[in-house]
């Protein structure tokens, strides 16, 4: 089982289903304790969001699969948080 | 029942009623826990707020009502938190 | 009683009576238990304020009859939290 | 007695006495516990410091009196907090 | 054996295997307590990650071998903390 | 005695002796608790550095001479904290 | 012995040994506890460094001796805190 405690995700979606249904369905996957969802950018069509995913263990392949089935497409995976603890990105020079 | 924690609206609304009336209705719907109302923009005739609610289990449907009572139009939904605890949005670099 | 916890107001004011004199009559209000009053921009004749006001079942009524008693004016509600407790805004991508 | 806890002010001053005379003098008032000076701006003859002062129930006549006394002069009071407790300004959108 | 206690590192891949596989196997390591991956630029081919790793006596060598066993090849390491306990940059005047 | 519990100096000075000297002969000094130097610029000749000195009851004239002594001389006294507590400068929006 | 609590220096090095090799150096060196090492500026030869020591009374001696042994040499002293505890710099108007 993987180690992995957070995911930040950039999704393309259609307008429907909102992104309540989206946090509220990703919310309820086994091992996600808890999901943030921001609007990106809008227009006629599609959507952009980024969803950030805290839990335990999180199962990549269940998430990817619930994004598809509300609809959803993962652009790209832009942070992973992985071990037995958070830790955030250290600012460098290099950045 | 939805594991909804925090919704961020953006609401159009006319000048009246103000947005003290706003919070106080918003806040007292069952399992709202607290509203922060900011004013956006304003012009002669209509004013655009963002609207934070926090709770427990909230039901976007009758804050929807509540708001459409109040004569103002939800025109987006920016930002969800679900799940277990808040999560606040993760910084990177496709920002 | 409504349930207002925090009220920004942008007030216009002439000179005299001082800023002090508003902090201290607001503070001295019921259910009011601190103001953060700042000077925004100051001319000839008139200064635009911000006012802060904490409190618990904050009554607008009061205050606005209060700061018209001092002589100045409410040229807009900036911000209201309402509930059970404290919120601050959220940063959205849509600021 | 008045519920003032924090005053900012902007005095304009004689380099002499220094700073370090105006902190100590003001700091060495009745219900001041803490007082804060930096210097603004210098110019040949005069300099402009900004002046935070917290206590409790501060007596501005008292205040002004020593600021005068020192020989400087108050040109604005920027801020005021009053209250039963201290409340910092709240960041808005027509900020 | 070292005193390392965070590594950041400046690291090339190709786009397979994803960020995921890599902070799930550095996570793996033994010492290795925390690993976090943002992806900082992307091109058809190939994308660039900045790796923050946190544990106790980190071994390089190690890292850098489950690095290029997964295709990766490190550009440059851009932080090191070592020593009892964490100590982050300090702001200078010359940076 | 004096409530000064914190000053901020731009000091001038030679090259040598080097700022650890400066750091840590005013530690030395009675009273004094801690310093911090910082070096603001730097030319042939001479350099101009930052010191901020906490402690209780700072007395300036014995921080003087030993600035002197080592072949500074105090520019300017950019900032003083006095009383019972520290308070940080307040923020206003006359800044 | 001194009362320096935290150095931070500018210092020149060839790629080898890396800046892991130094962190884990001058962590090695009696009476240093923590070392932070971000890497400011690179070039085909060369490379610069920003070097945090934290420690209690720290000899700078032995630090320059070690960082000499390494094959680096130390540009400039940019920061030093002395003292029975840490003090960050204080901002002012002067910076």
């Amino acid at each position: 089982m993987s180690t992995i405690r957070r995911l930040v995700l950039d999704v393309l979606k259609a307008h429907e289903p909102s992104i309540i249904t989206y946090a509220d369905q990703l919310a309820g996957l086994e091992r996600v304790s808890a999901v943030n969802i921001v609007v990106m950018e809008v227009d006629r069509i599609v959507e952009n969001i980024k969803v950030t995913i805290q839990g335990e263990k999180l199962d990549y392949t269940t998430i990817e699969k619930e994004i598809k089935d509300l609809g959803g497409s993962i652009h790209s995976i832009d942070l992973v948080i992985a071990g037995k603890h958070i830790i955030e990105e250290t600012p460098t020079h290099q950045d």
